[in-house]
């Protein structure tokens, strides 16, 4: 087995995917789930980006200066003002989040070489640092901060600048997700929202999400089951996601707390305290719902990721050196 | 002194006044302060209403069965089957909440009326009872919610259900408000907002109110800066209450976390952590910036209330028997 620590220009992350929203949260509220990408990273000083990838996407990834990762690390480079010493990297991939279905792949290819890079530069940054810089790459927080501190978020932008809270809920949770076989941009999934909103709808989200916050941190379960309930999104990309009303509606009648699609989608959400033990049951029920309108879909039960990206030492990850 | 339980038909109760909103939270988060009205309620089987009251607003109020307390107690009556019993009340209130000025004297009035009398009757209703009633007197549960449970509060509405978390803060805070010398009713205060708002300004409130609960749930203050802002009323509300803006401004110059409409106004609330010790600053600055815009104001330095509205034993309120 190889020892990565070998070469102090190489360190291997995982990022945990990650899903937006959670319901009534748009555009805030995000959370860390228990399936990961890695990064086996290596800087070097000539000048050329060598991708492998293997796992979900591997023949989608761009390869050469055009990668995310990539990008994300010139970005850091550039940031510390290091950029003259490493023109080049050699990156790794073994992805298992699948890609364009709504559970944040692209943030954890910013997230990995932002992580991984500054790891080898002696962590000039820190977790705040690259998350002003992930945000800046992905446009939005959503899937960056949850995908680096772990954990549910809380993220409010501020004139461009991010601030984020992220907490342990209460209660542990099953994260239920299914992913139907087709993807969903993110670019059409915006382009269906209004611009504009009822006040009433905004309040609907307003008092959903803080109630769901609340509920989250203090552990109440019983306030959940009206918490994540969404009315500015959600109704509008239904038509991107069929079934997807019946599949929350399953979801529920098998127990589920609550259901709501997973950042822009395609895939759809549920959760569950772990104690019910109803996670199989409302896997199956979902997966059985969306076959109905035609979708063919898997289930991924997952937990919440406590700890967000992490440095992996000794880890075989069967890719080639 | 008079003990009033010697009429085991008689009790006195108080209940703290209210803000609602807290800024983001609109219509759905609302906190109890220390300032309190007391009723001393005595039902009768005679069909009369007798209402005396001393302190604020004491000449507005209506009497006989008009009274809005007597409406409470005559709705709880009925809820619980026991109105051919009790057919009047003898209502005595000493009031220190401002009229009309956002600090919820309205739902103290109703609070008052149904927790004086459903503790008369053997406590039939519990809390969330009780809930269910104001909120369905008042038409929202923003102020009626904080003044049964005490601390702050997050509703939700559901169907015309109410659903309502209380919890206390882990920062000790100080409340300062100011409140000027012009009453705001509330309907002219809901008239100047739009019935739509911009996806943009619903994720802003989104965002602040998530921050806002898990900021004063966990304690952070650090968090607390940006997570009093809001853009769905305030910004419309801000003509009706002149120096608005300023008075926030001077707020935050002398150290608050953050400034609010208290409700529908006209009252403007700060918040400061209580060991900052600023909140004599902060309200002297309001005060000024108030007189600056030619509104007169007086600040009231306030705590949270933990209890909300309760059961007040051998107490001299100093009204007439």
């Amino acid at each position: 087995m190889k020892n990565f620590t070998d070469n102090k220009n190489r360190v291997t992350v995982r990022v945990p995917g990650t899903s937006a929203n959670c319901g009534p949260g748009f555009d805030c509220l995000g959370v860390a789930t228990t399936i990961y990408n890695y990064l086996d990273l290596t800087l070097i000083r000539a000048n050329k980006v060598v991708v492998e990838s293997s796992g979900e996407g591997a023949d989608k990834i761009p390869r050469g200066k055009r990668n995310l990762t990539w990008l994300a690390i010139r970005r850091l480079l550039q940031e510390v003002g290091r950029e003259d010493e490493f023109k080049g990297a050699i990156i790794r991939m073994k992805n298992n989040v699948p890609i364009s279905r709504g559970l944040g792949s692209s943030s954890t290819a910013i997230v990995a070489g932002l992580t991984a890079a500054n790891e080898i530069l002696g962590s000039p940054l820190d977790k705040n640092g690259l998350l002003r810089l992930a945000t800046e790459l992905e446009g939005h927080p959503d899937n960056v901060a949850p995908a680096i501190f772990g954990g549910f978020t809380v993220s409010v932008m501020d004139n461009g600048a991010v601030q984020t809270f992220s907490f342990q809920p209460r209660i542990k949770l099953k994260l239920i997700v299914a992913v139907p076989d087709f993807e969903l941009s993110t670019r059409l999934a915006r382009k269906v929202l209004p611009k504009n909103v009822s006040m009433k709808d905004a309040i609907f989200n307003i008092s959903r999400a803080s109630m769901l916050i609340a509920a989250l941190v203090e552990g109440r379960e019983e306030l959940l089951p009206l918490a994540f309930d969404d009315a500015l999104h959600q109704p509008y990309r239904k038509k991107l996601v069929p079934g997807m009303s019946e599949v929350f509606e399953a979801a529920k009648s098998a127990g589920a707390l609550g259901a709501a699609i997973s950042g822009a989608g395609s895939c759809l959400i549920a959760f569950t305290s772990a104690r019910a033990r109803l996670e199989d049951k409302i896997a199956e029920s979902m997966v059985e719902a969306f076959k109905l309108h035609g979708v063919n879909s898997k289930a991924l039960i997952l937990n919440v990721d406590k700890h967000g990206a992490q440095l992996i030492r000794n880890v075989e990850l069967g890719i080639r050196n």
